[in-house]
């Protein structure tokens, strides 16, 4: 079906799996404070390069940490996020909130890693970039306690394909749900060929894979990908108050309530990974995604 | 995963699978008339201690009668409704439907039963009610019929999981849906662990089964647990009518029909109904269950 | 559970699969024109006798065309939409519309096809509709690009039912969506007993597949088995207009994203539509289908 287009630009250096973000983001998005007046503070953090690692009140909350990149993923922070998810798995808490620090959620990959040097051409880089977000999807859906996501604004790419294995997606009123994957010649991950689907029906998840709607938080939550939206003003109060309250549950019991409703489609979860990850290694080396990667940095050139 | 926690407080008696349906209960609420004025009636009756069972117009109603206790499920009636289903699948009715006397639809299972004596000890009784809670959800799982429930007013617990394997819900704009586990230190039940994250997408079935949420009527009919809310005022009278109308279809056409969308999904179902009785079962032998039943007795006490 | 209606009515010959669109259908739908404003024009056509094929732009569009039928499916048609995905499927296009000509969309299947004469027997010719419909239903099942549905006026019968299997549904403000199956005696087709409950939620679905509920488009809209509604004055330019910017996309992209969701429940597809044919055939044979269309016809003598 999907043949396998060789491509001659081996010169063009994927080193990770690229969305359009920069495309779509105003120029304008400098990175704000965190708006986290009611966030847990005052806690233990534990180092992270790319990541704010915290826990209290029962919460552990890991802040993507990037904000003058708009949050995008670097490979360092693929790697941090998946360490932090293994510490926030095995200490007291009983919930893990991932949030962003300043304007956006997340933009999603970083079209930056694209424009370094590498040794082994464009099938290693593939493979390379395979192995490597096959895990990161594989630790979220492993993860074993209530998992929330707090939107604080605009997220895409795989910021928000995941979304479809959380537990909980609050989002602020800013928050924007965008997945741009066709546009570059990729296709979808994280297991959203199979989530959304199943959250909104096929007829609207079809719409936002393979056509690129970029959603509003008010669609979203319309269509079962966010829980619940806040007015920008009041949202991290009304977030972290509410979250305290959840996390003072029964702690055993959350988890193995999450885990009861996991276990029914973990090994779907697992199956749906591979097979994405398999079609973005080839879409990685695909003409498409080198012409769309091309054309990003000469439109961003010309700036 | 979840550690299975010993329980030295074998005093405490668990006989039935707990909800918090009288924690949540406002005091107020005693046993109205049975708002029936359009209800199918003079019809023979087959005699049930905690049900009341009548057949006409090809329509087979089994009304959960225990009024006094917000229909509350004792023992007697988990089994007087397997026995009335299997009357219900064998008779000349077109279809089922399960109602409520009073004005809560069911406040779930009765923790009553929890303050009987038992001789097995807590592990016995946990098996027990493993077993007998198991064949109750196959009987639902089974029903050959098109089965359809009217939710009168307030539901709890296991009322409300089920409904995801009726065929259809009508609400009265009174009716709120609660299941309250995770507060009880227990866990998703009735398939609510598989059926409600495909009827309302998993960051809203979260939301209730992890978090308990109660949801009104109409969120509940936005959600898809409820095919449709009506005016109290005009409940019983819209509903019996329309339904009245419904069993005159043809019948073999019905039941063919419903066995063809449930036959796709009973091995699922099945599997979904062993791993959560199995999940409840160790949950009622865990400190978590037990503290919670223990602290709601005291309150209860007290007043 | 269903029984096997033994019939003698076997002068009454059922050659199509019958849905009771002509009973629902108000007398005065004269086919009006094609509002086809701003479709692709002037591109090669290839000669059907029932559908007009035309590409352009990227499109292949394929239009039923018996609009003084209510484009009914005729077994011609059947076929001809068989050989026209195949086509579509080969073609340079990145995207292929169905729609239909005149005031419908489609009434669903021909009734006129059961007073056809025929040797050999009910049972022949149920097993024929077996096969016929069966392989039909596999050509949308496997159809490799992103499929649209331009829902230009009401649907009826297998035309809703089919929807689930399509990627993008768009539909007129006048397009309505009925399936009354067991009106007829039948049972649900097209995939519908499986995607229509997985994106509606059973029970929406149940209201649909076995009480005949007749949706709006802003109904099926919000169901999730519309992706959008557009005011019947603008519809087709601003359909076309959008459909034109899709078939943009990446081609390759666009086909591999489709079979990555597709691939997900290929093997459930074909199982479900195997099982509904199976229980189409047999109900075909069945007293309630022949007294319906007995009914039906002395219904339209009347007239």
């Amino acid at each position: 079906m999907a043949k396998r287009e060789d491509s001659k630009s081996q010169g063009m250096m994927l080193q990770g799996i690229a969305t359009q973000q920069d495309l779509i983001m105003a120029p304008t998005a400098a990175a704000g404070p965190a708006h986290a007046a009611a966030k847990p503070s005052g806690s233990a953090e534990v180092p992270f390069q790319t990541l704010l690692f915290t826990t209290q009140d029962n919460i552990t909350t890991i802040c993507l940490n990037r904000p003058h990149r708009k949050n995008a993923f670097t490979e360092e922070m693929f790697h941090e996020v998946v360490k932090a998810l293994e510490l926030a798995s095995q200490d007291d808490s009983a919930i893990t909130v991932i949030t962003g620090s300043g304007d956006y959620y997340s933009s999603g990959n970083d079209l930056a890693n694209l424009t370094k040097p590498s040794k082994g051409g464009i099938e290693e880089k593939a493979r390379d970039a395979h192995d490597m977000f096959r895990g990161f999807v594989r630790a979220f859906i492993d993860f074993p306690k209530p998992l929330v996501a707090v939107v604080n604004g605009p997220a895409v790419g795989v910021s928000v394909t995941l979304l479809g294995v959380f537990d909980l997606v609050y989002a602020s009123e800013r928050a924007t749900f965008h997945t741009p994957f066709t546009q570059l010649g990729l296709c979808p991950e994280g297991c959203s060929s199979y989530t959304f689907p199943k959250i909104m029906g096929v007829t609207k998840a079809k719409e936002m894979l393979l056509f690129c709607k970029k959603l509003t938080a008010t669609e979203a939550c319309r269509l079962g990908l966010v829980t619940e939206v806040f007015p920008e003003s009041s949202f991290q109060t009304e977030v972290w108050t509410r979250l305290k309250a959840y996390a003072k549950l029964p702690k055993n019991s959350l988890t193995v309530s999450k885990q009861l409703i996991r276990d029914g489609e973990r090994e779907t979860l697992y199956a749906v990974n591979d097979r994405e990850c398999a079609q973005v290694e080839e879409r990685l080396q695909s003409e498409e995604c080198l012409n769309a990667v091309v054309r990003f940095f000469q439109a961003k050139a010309k700036l």
